[in-house]
C-alpha cells in the first residue's frame, strides 16, 4: 500500500544508520506512521504516498502557524532574494534581538543560534562564565537536547561530561532545595521546563509555589534561573511560559515554533548574564544567516498581531473535549494532560503504552497523525471543521479498537 | 560615511551581548569591514549602505557556488513549495545520503544535522561508542567548533568538559605516536583537519607521512581517524580532502560549503562505525527539515558535473600571483599560503599582524572583502574579470600601504 515509503525505508537503511535516527524514527512509537513525508500545507502533511494527514506533531513543535504560511514564507522568499549566509550579521539581526527584547518579559538581549541544544548549552555556558560556579541541576527525567552533557541515551556519553549534572524531581521544592544544598557555593543553574513534558508519563502543569521556590532559590544562591522554553515557547505566552506564574528566568533557551519551520534557535538573558555571555565564545556558520531570522520576525509578528495563540487554544479544548466524549462512549478511560496546546492521551492504566500506541495506530491509519508517548503540538491553522475532521476519523479509531 | 552600518552597531549593542559575537564580529579583524549585510550575488556582497565588496571570505565558506546561486535557489524553492520541516525524513534526505556515499570515497552511511560542531561532537561520540574508549586526540591550536569540548575560549568551560582529550603536533608524528602511546588501550579517536589552517599562523600541507602515519596509528590500536573536513569539505576534493593523499578516515565531519549556504552539517562513516552511529541519540529540530538538503543535494551535483572545482582553483591561482606580483612591485614581502582555494596572505615579519590588518583595512575601504588571519574562501562565481576587478582595488591598497 505504501511503496513509496518501504521503498524508500529500504534505500535509507542501506545509507543512514539504522535507516533513521532521533526522534523522527517512526518506528520507534508507530506501526502505521509514515517515515518520509512529501510536505504540508496549513495542518495537513502528505506522506510519500500522496495520504494526506491531519498534523498533529506539526513538525515536533516548530510549525505554529501552519505548514507554509504565506506571511513567513513571503519574507523567507524576500530575504533570500537579497541573501542569506554572508559575512556579518543583516538588518534582521537586530531587528529580531529588538523583538526578543520586547517580547520576552525577562529579556534584555538576545543571541541567535540554530539548534535547540545550542540554545540550552549555551544557556549553562553562560551561567558557569557569569557565576564562576560549576554545578547545573535540572529535573530527573528532563529532556535538555541531545549534547553530550544531557543527552537521554548514554552511548558514546561520558560521565565527565556530566560531572557537575545533578537532577531534582520537577514539582517538588524539598528536592530542589535538598540539591541547592548539596551544591553549596557551587550552583551555577537550574534548568527546569516551563512545566513536565517528559516522555512517556503524564504531563504536570508547575506548581506555582514550585516556580515561586526555584526563583527565590536562584536568588538566594546567586544561581542563573534557566527556563528552557524551547519546546513550549511561542505556543503558549510570547512574553515566555512563565510569564503567567509571574516567574521571570534569568536566561531562557528557545527553538522549535521560534520561525515557524526554519532552523533558528535563540538565547535570551537578562542584564545580569549580559558580561558572562560576552565572555563565553560559541558560534556556528549559520548562526547569522538571514533567512531564518526574517522568518522568525514574521512568526513572532504574526502570533502577537492576529488571535492566532487563541486559536491555537481554542483547536486544543476542542481536541480535548471530542476525544474525552468519544472515550467515554466507546467504553474507554483516558487521561489527556499537558496545556490544550501541547496535549497528550494516553488510556488510562496502559503501562506499557500497547493501547495508547494501538489507538494512535489506528488514528494513523485514518489519516491522523498523533504520537502515543510524546505530547502533540497545535497551530493556528488547526480550524474547527480541520479538528472536526480529525475527530470524525479518532472516533473511527476508537471504534476499531473496541472491536478488537 | 556609513551611517546605516553605525545604526545597526549602535542599536546590537543594547540588545546583542557586545554588539555582535563569535566569528563574524568584525571589530576583531578589521576597522573597515561593515559589520551588517544587505545582500550577495555571486562573488559579491552589499553591505547596508549600498557599498559592493568582492567577497573573499564567501560566508566563512558556506558560499561555494557564489551567493544565490540559481540551481541551487531554484531547489529550495521548489522544496520549499512542498515543505520543510516535517514529521520524519523525506525524499531528498535519502537522495542525500545516498549522494555522499556515492561521492566520498571512505562514506557507507551518513547522518545530517545543521552546525559544524553538531558534526564533530557527533563523530567522537561514535567513536567512543564504538570503541568504549575516551580518549580523543586533535592536533594542538586546531579548531573543531565552539561546543564545550572544543571551543577555543574557556569561559563557561570546565576542565571535566576536556577531561580526556589530549594533543598533538600537527604534521608531526613523533608527538602524534606519543600521544596515542599515552592514551595505552583509552584511545577512541583522532582528529584532525585535512590541513592545518589555524587562526594567526601560515597555513600547512599536511605531510603526506603525517597522513598515512595518522591512518597506520588509528589502525594499529582500532581508533577512530576523524577527518574534520566542514572547513575545507566540498572545496578541494569531493572525495574528501585527504583522497589525493590516499588516506582514507573512518569517520568525516562536514558542513559548511555543503549546501551553498544553506544550514546544514553531515557525518558520513565506514561500515565498521555504523553500529556505533546507531547506537548513540542525538538529533535536533530542524536535523530532518528538507529544503537545505535539496540545497546540499543542487550544490554537490553541481560542483560534480560542472568545472566549479576548476574554477575555484584557477581563480585562487590567479588572485595569489596576481597580489604576489603587487606585494613586490610595491616592495613588500609577502607569505601566502594554504590550498589556492583557501588561501591567506600575510607580511612577511608582521609579528602581530598590524601590517597585514592594515593592508586589509585598506582593501577592505577599496572593495575587497579579506580576513588578516582567517583564511579566505574562493568560490566557484569568482571569473578571472572579478580577480582583476579586485587586484585592482588590492593594487591600490598595497600603494596607499607603500605611502605610509
Amino acid at each position: 500500500m505504501t511503496t513509496i515509503d518501504a521503498e524508500l525505508r529500504g534505500r535509507a537503511e542501506a545509507v543512514i544508520p539504522g535507516g533513521m535516527y532521533g526522534h523522527m524514527d517512526v518506528r520507534a512509537f508507530g506501526d502505521a506512521h509514515p517515515q518520509f513525508m512529501a510536505g504540508g500545507d496549513g495542518c495537513r502533511i502528505t506522506d510519500v504516498d500522496g495520504r494526506t494527514f491531519l498534523d498533529f506533531m506539526c513538525g515536533w513543535g516548530p510549525i505554529v502557524l501552519g505548514h507554509r504560511h504565506p506571511r513567513v514564507q513571503e519574507a523567507v522568499a524576500a530575504q533570500q532574494a537579497l541573501g542569506d549566509c554572508l559575512n556579518g550579521g543583516s538588518p534582521p539581526m537586530v531587528e529580531l534581538a529588538e523583538l526578543l527584547v520586547g517580547t520576552v518579559a525577562h529579556a534584555d538581549w538576545a543571541m541567535l543560534a540554530k539548534n535547540g541544544t545550542d540554545a540550552t548549552t549555551t544557556c549553562v555556558t553562560i551561567a558557569r562564565a557569569a557565576t564562576g560556579r560549576r554545578r547545573v541541576l535540572t529535573a530527573r527525567g528532563a529532556y535538555h537536547g541531545a549534547a553530550p552533557w544531557c543527552t537521554p541515551r548514554d552511548a558514546g556519553v561520558l560521565p565527565e561530561d556530566r560531572a557537575h549534572l545533578r537532577h531534582f524531581e520537577y514539582n517538588d521544592l524539598d528536592s530542589l532545595r535538598a540539591a541547592v544544598a548539596d551544591a553549596g557555593d557551587d550552583l551555577a543553574a537550574v534548568v527546569v521546563c516551563p512545566f513536565r513534558h517528559d516522555l512517556r508519563r503524564d504531563q504536570e502543569p508547575p506548581d506555582p509555589a514550585f516556580a515561586k521556590g526555584v526563583r527565590e532559590l536562584c536568588d538566594a544562591t546567586g544561581a542563573a534561573l534557566v527556563l528552557d522554553d524551547v519546546r513550549a515557547g511561542f505556543r503558549l505566552d510570547l512574553a515566555g511560559s512563565w510569564e503567567p506564574l509571574g516567574i521571570r528566568p534569568d536566561l531562557s533557551a528557545w527553538s522549535k515554533a521560534i520561525a515557524n519551520g526554519h532552523a533558528l534557535a535563540a538565547v535570551t538573558g537578562s542584564d545580569r548574564f549580559r558580561a558572562g555571555a560576552e565572555r563565553i565564545y560559541t558560534t556556528g556558520s549559520f548562526w547569522y544567516s538571514a533567512a531564518a531570522m526574517a522568518a522568525a520576525i514574521a512568526t513572532i509578528t504574526e502570533l502577537r498581531d492576529t488571535d492566532a495563540l487563541a486559536r491555537i487554544e481554542r483547536a486544543g479544548t476542542r481536541l480535548r473535549a471530542g476525544l474525552d466524549a468519544q472515550a467515554r462512549a466507546h467504553g474507554f478511560e483516558v487521561v489527556q494532560t499537558g496545556p490544550v496546546q501541547m496535549p497528550v492521551l494516553r488510556f488510562a492504566g496502559d503501562e506499557d503504552f500497547a493501547l495508547t500506541r494501538a489507538w494512535t495506530d489506528e488514528a494513523a491509519r485514518r489519516g491522523v497523525y498523533l504520537h502515543p508517548w510524546h505530547n502533540w503540538f497545535m497551530s493556528a491553522a488547526h480550524g474547527d471543521a480541520d479538528i472536526d475532521d480529525a475527530l470524525e476519523r479518532t472516533d473511527d479509531a476508537f471504534a476499531a479498537l473496541a472491536r478488537r
